[in-house]
């Protein structure tokens, strides 16, 4: 069969379990979630030994030690696997809840009902783990969904979908409700990107290739984030040990994620006595620092920053440093340079601390505290299935509750319109 | 200056003002929105004398009398977009509250803001009212937006965007929050739709043909509804005075809005006794029937529908009619032919109307009600901007809070992450 037809059948048939996983109490979801931790663990061996095909195919496309490393089902792996799924079926199912009820003076009862987006597309790179924190996700918010991880975890990812399948087939739940793209071919992702009837949303995670492939191909929405050029600004009368463990915290304890600093800024009045104690710590931990020319003049030793800095992602031990002028200038560069991500500001004023939080265009603001904290689990959410840095749905860390809508429901005794 | 390059200024200028206008109080806001009305009743008669320049030309391009009508600023319509506006200043400002407020162990106190969209796009065709009405609702939620209207309506678009424009610049906002499309070309919207850099939301509204090429073109989210194909589900068992109010509401109150009932669905056990008369209270309505196989015998006079039939939206003084065996089949029915739109049920059975309200996929699901209800104003939402009948973002009747999204605001004392 054609790859667009097989695409189409998947997705018509996840349309169709879709219905069925609407209908399912939080106890069958649960049950489903906690049969898949199991069968995850009971068929470890086999998952692993499907997953050395996909490494030994990877040693001989010849990638970088790291991508393997990602690749890799480890025991650890499985363990972290079957502990996300158990976490998941912890977590309160948002489905159901009826909010914002009132009362019309006709008599009419108006609430919102939460109810599942329908049918998931989840696009992904290396980690088969996705399959399984992603998959888990959306069952728990009642969806369907699609899964293509990366080609180089196809065999990985064809075993846990087996476990999936399994799990489903025996607890009496729809089989199609949790499907893995069977082929490595890239045009699986156009045809999938074009079944707008069939699917709802689109998750795109990986880089920003990949986001970039997605967005422009999809006729369907898209949730996303192409980047995070997060911020650190530290004001006027900052406390200045605050200052250094948050800008320390945000940059050196995680430089790899999306959620590290980028880009410090530094009100000039406390430039000369911050930066100077600040640079030390940093190169202490190796950071390598890049400067505006006011933050060079305080800095002699270090390398001047270019326009392009600004804009950098830079995902590792390497961060660009300006001097303001006040508040306004550091908010005009966020704006300017920064991707809507964090931004985080030390300060002891309360009124520049109000303005803070309501001028800063992100999805994520913080005052006096890391910008490591842009976290579902770190912010009460529970499980993650992304972050989105655009507007429309969801804005900021997602979970489960972002795997749904509402729909109005409306009881009445007979009423018509007049 | 190239078409392209306008529309390119045009949304950056829109962009600028965005951050402008997110910062604007609410007092300020309604200050605006009140003097919009305002300055529409005192400029009544520049903006009909411009109106009449699309009249003339109208007339000549050989339009019916139908969109002449619609295109026509009479005194009543300019009494009814000030109204409009001062309704809009009454309601409640979205923009800035709080909430799922939750302290973390650590004592981080993490909270969503309600933050406006940004910049929104619309698009639509004849009628200049929608030029008020959206404008103020989009401003309301303090977003900078860009308006094209149909290409009949220029000279009456441009009236009323001066009239903007004179009330931003008199109340000291900038005045590019509101900007009207200054030419005819469909080219220009081709270019708008592209402005994803500066532009959060496109939402069209006019037919399926503008909404098929909004969707098709644009590179930015897109909020939309195709059309409304309701149904009315009669139980068995429903009241049989309350199930002919109901229908008959539903399809004659307006046939010609996409809330009307378009197919009547009857259990097989109340159909001899219900279709008959009902059958003539459409008959004196004018109302024109399709049936169904088991319909046309129990009422022989009437046409028999097509497959296609029930795929259709009339808009208009005509019905299809289908007898079906339970509650399952006509829930299968609207699944397999409706549009998501608005879906109701007559019954007195209370395990029958929890199942509908649960497993009847729409945006608007009604017991004992009439369709007609699916309304922004109705449904207490105010002001409407659209009903979206897809799920991401809203589903169902947009209000003015549907124009807006949140951050997350995080309140710290110097927490960093372990």
């Amino acid at each position: 069969m054609a790859i667009e037809s097989i695409i189409t059948e998947m997705a018509k048939a996840a349309r169709a379990a879709s219905v069925e996983m609407a209908r399912c109490s939080s106890h069958k979801k649960n049950e489903v979630l906690l049969k898949i931790a199991e069968k995850i663990e009971a068929d470890a061996e086999r998952i692993q030994a499907e997953n050395r095909k996909d490494l030994v195919r990877a040693e001989e496309m010849g990638l970088s030690a790291a991508m393997i490393d990602r690749l890799t089902v480890k025991d650890a792996t499985i363990q972290s696997m079957a502990r996300g799924l158990r976490e998941v079926a912890q977590q309160e199912d948002p489905v159901g809840a009826m909010t914002e009820t009132r009362t019309r003076p006709n008599g009419l009862q108006v609430s919102k009902m939460r109810i599942p987006l329908g049918v998931i597309g989840i696009i992904y790179e290396s980690r088969p783990n996705v399959t399984i924190d992603a998959a888990g996700l959306c069952f728990k918010a009642g969806n369907a969904v699609i899964l293509r991880g990366g080609s180089e975890a196809l065999h990985s990812n064809q075993a846990l979908a087996s476990v999936i399948a399994d799990a489903l087939r025996e607890t009496g739940m729809p089989e199609k409700a949790v499907q893995v793209v069977p082929m490595r071919d890239r045009e699986a992702v156009t045809h999938l990107l074009a079944q707008e009837e069939s699917i709802d949303l689109i998750i795109p995670r990986g880089g920003e290739g990949l986001i970039r492939f997605v967005v422009e191909h999809s006729k369907i929405p898209v949730l996303k984030h192409y980047k995070g050029v997060c911020h650190v600004y530290v004001d006027e009368g900052a406390d200045p040990d605050m200052a250094e463990a948050i800008s320390f915290n945000s940059k050196v304890q995680r430089p790899g994620v999306c959620n590290a600093m980028e880009t410090l800024l530094v009100h000039r009045a406390v430039a000369n006595r911050f930066l100077p104690a600040m640079a030390k710590k940093f190169a202490e931990a190796g950071v390598e620092l890049r400067g505006c020319p006011e933050t060079c003049a305080i800095l002699p030793d270090i390398k001047a920053a270019t326009e392009g800095d600004w804009y950098e992602e830079y995902v590792d031990l390497i961060l660009s440093v300006k001097v303001v002028p006040d508040m306004d200038a550091a908010i005009a560069h966020m704006t300017q340079y920064g991707s809507a991500h964090t931004e985080a500001v030390v300060t002891q004023d309360y009124a520049r601390a109000r303005r803070f939080v309501r001028e800063t265009d992100s999805s994520v603001v913080l005052v006096n505290a890391s910008t490591r904290f842009n976290d579902g689990g770190e912010l009460g959410l529970g499980a993650e299935i992304g972050i989105s840095t655009s507007k429309l749905h969801a804005f900021g860390p997602m979970g489960v509750e972002d795997l749904t809508t509402t729909k109005f429901v409306v009881l009445g005794d007979g009423q018509i319109r007049q």
